[in-house]
């Protein structure tokens, strides 16, 4: 073939192809397509985003509301996008893995052992901006709905987002700070019962009036559910682990029980009338490192292991045992991350798409979300001073202000249970746009107030 | 709570928690529960056979042959899996992704400089039982039917499972052997002419009549579609990936690319009329290990390396490097795989599903799969003798025995077109578990008494 043709070549193929390009219509091949744009669109977007200091998931909301909002401009290809069934159970299990990830990264020790410090900095912050968004803001700025709304207002804004948060100052290269263990740590207890307040008020809708008893009832099953799950979870997962292994002790048998507990638990939530990703988070739990020695370390590890005690030097020998132990026993919470890859920013895109940007023509409703994010802002801030003397209450408090990931899901489920109109989710997506925004050079800016040893952006952040 | 009460207390939950199990109805909720027990369910089955000495997909095979048939025993508990469209678009990602997996593990150099060798056992492969198929047994065993189907029974014939063989060989420990080189050349070669043996097929089929003409421009199109799409690819791969790797060089982003590339490509073959399955693997083709060097090692490597030149010999220091660098170069081809173990066994499962097992109450299908398995044993052992001198062609002609996915996977595609009947379909089945069965045990005795250097069966078979 001459090389002019040769080079000629891609140019006929790619209009010999167009005509499918344009037509291909079937549901399997166009979910395929759909599926393709968002992650790629939301994998690129990301890294504009974070150059620019902050998170991933901020470049996933903001694309979604930009496809969600191309047809104010006339373009109506990906109006079909978030009405797809398939695309939106894609979506489903995004947030199901990402819960699943979550609790895979929390130590139900840490839950049980954090001190008293991080408790009650982490029921300050769940009180306070619950109050603030249930019986000022919610009735002062959005006077005239049902108290459902306000409720769910209030829960939004307990809530605080352990993956921002912890992402935040693992940018930043602060993971060790003594400040930043107790943002953590009320992180981690403000997850948990901002998801009981989720399933609370949840039910509460759903069930219509409120009694007593019904909220007695909601609080003892969402506590059962948790709580049982996850003491019959930890009873038997020890057991069934070895078993399991004994059968076959791979790695992939162990990311095969850790993705099927964690679909399991989310459809037996689901069936018991709570929230998929609480049974998700829940199962997350039952993985904890001793349960899993029976498995195979990766193969990389098995490889080098046998290298070391022939030829390398003690202190060395034990560095590299350190790393490869470090990896080994932090595998099992990294190794659904692909399965993350691929469903989590289909959650995220999907759910930037559910933001009306017609809502911001209307000045009320811009004012609103100000107001609310003001509120947002400082019942975190309060809840900063509630970590004792000799830890600094602004950089507690600002830790805690990112919404992130768990403020959206509480919104979606306000809007697919009909508690929240239009305008109130809005609001909501703009608060947590907000939130996840300022933080990042907020906290950058405290911490080299406070003489950071390094104020770099450490750009390990995935 | 006395100690008494906190045993109970599991059952207690469960026993509350049981109605739920029973009734959970709607469809995110059930496909969450569907998912999780086909996953887990061949996740269990695997280890059985694979401890019997058969590879993990036969497992699955028979665990949806049970699932599928279990109707006939009035359990109708798994009859709408099948039918669900979120499953079944589950089930078409599972073989998308397998295929982009078994791309990414093949060179381009491979399919290129493999010698006279392996492209003759490879051709004869495909002549001889696509002849045998279409022309002779076809013909004979099912008398009346479709020339189209006929043709259908041979491409399946023509198929040769790369990741069985590969697998049997890995499982035997034997994958250095010049007979499992020369296997493994043939099987690359057949892998992509038994893909374009099904796109002529399938088009053949839909197009209806047979011209040259359309033969040719079938053919031209297959031809056209893989090659330049694959020219086009990596003309286009080296400079997409290092722009990529400038906007973010992590892990996550290159496994990103490759999925999209995966489904993107998935999509483009099948909206010019081509099996999904084609793009996908192509798709695979394009990652060479020299386009991806723009992107990060992964971290344990990054940790490791520092350490080993300051206390390390030189000796020791190079194998651990070695061990490294071949755990980096072909992180690639495994980076995919936690997708893999998500939803291939959703594709096995639901194509045993589609085994009718009251086919087999008729003895002239049982007769006609012993048979049409005869030929496809016999039209590979002829291929086996293409090998040359000095090398055992028993050994070759076995090891290109197994059809596995490859097989099923024409099967479905001859059974969506409409051109199988159930009893062809059933028939086909039959012969791929047949010799998927047959080949493992067959090799080893044959290992056996060519003195192979140990005949145990290799633990390390995932």
């Amino acid at each position: 073939m001459p090389a002019q043709l040769r080079r000629l070549l891609p140019l006929i193929l790619l209009a010999a192809a167009w005509p499918a390009l344009a037509a291909g219509s079937d549901v399997i091949g166009e979910n395929l397509l759909w599926l393709a744009l968002i992650i790629i669109a939301a994998r690129l977007f990301a890294p504009l985003v974070q150059r620019i200091g902050f998170p991933a998931v901020l470049g996933e909301l903001l694309l979604g509301v930009l496809l969600g909002n191309l047809s104010l401009l006339g373009i109506h290809f990906f109006d079909s996008i978030a009405a797809d069934p398939i695309i939106r159970f894609m979506a489903e299990l995004g947030v199901i893995i990402l819960l699943l990830q979550i609790g895979l990264e929390t130590r139900l020790g840490d839950l049980v052992s954090v001190g008293v410090r991080a408790s009650l900095v982490g029921c300050v912050g769940i009180i306070v901006p619950f109050s603030l968004g249930a019986f000022v803001v919610g009735p002062m700025l959005l006077p005239g709905l049902d108290f459902n709304a306000y409720l769910f207002l209030g829960a939004t804004l307990s809530a605080t987002s352990v993956g921002i948060t912890g992402r935040v100052f693992r940018d930043l290269g602060k993971l060790k700070m003594p400040e930043a263990q107790i943002v953590l740590g009320a992180a981690v207890i403000d997850d948990v019962l901002g998801l009981v307040i989720l399933a609370v008020v949840s039910s509460l809708v759903q069930a219509g009036s409120v009694s007593v008893g019904q909220v007695s009832w909601i609080i003892a099953e969402a506590v059962l559910f948790l709580g049982g799950s996850i003491a019959i979870g930890r009873a038997i997962a020890p057991r069934l682990l070895a078993w399991a292994s004994r059968l076959d002790s791979s790695h992939s048998m162990l990311f095969s029980l850790v993705l099927v507990a964690g679909l399991f638990m989310a459809w037996l939530a689901h069936a018991i009338g709570l929230a998929p990703i609480i049974g998700a988070f829940a199962a997350g739990l039952l993985f904890e490192p001793v349960f899993l020695r029976h498995f195979e370390t990766p193969k990389l590890v098995q490889e080098v292991e046998p290298l070391l005690p022939a030829a390398v030097n003690p202190e060395t020998q034990q560095k590299i045992r350190d790393v490869l132990a470090k990896h080994t026993s932090h595998q099992h919470e990294h190794m659904i991350e692909p399965i993350g890859y691929f469903f989590v920013p289909v959650f995220f895109v999907l759910t930037g798409m559910q933001v009306d940007l017609t809502a911001l023509a209307d000045p009320k409703v811009v004012a609103v979300a100000l107001g609310v994010t003001l509120a947002a802002v400082v019942g975190k801030l309060v809840a900063g001073f509630a970590a004792g003397r000799g830890k600094n209450p602004w950089l507690v408090g600002w830790g805690m202000v990112p919404r992130g990931e768990v403020g959206l899901i509480f919104a979606m489920v306000g809007k697919q249970l009909g508690v929240m109109n239009e305008s109130m989710f809005s609001v909501i997506v703009i608060m947590v746009i907000l939130t996840t925004l300022i933080t990042p050079p907020v906290l950058t800016v405290l911490l080299r107030r406070a003489g950071g040893r390094s104020s770099a952006v450490n750009p390990e952040n995935r």
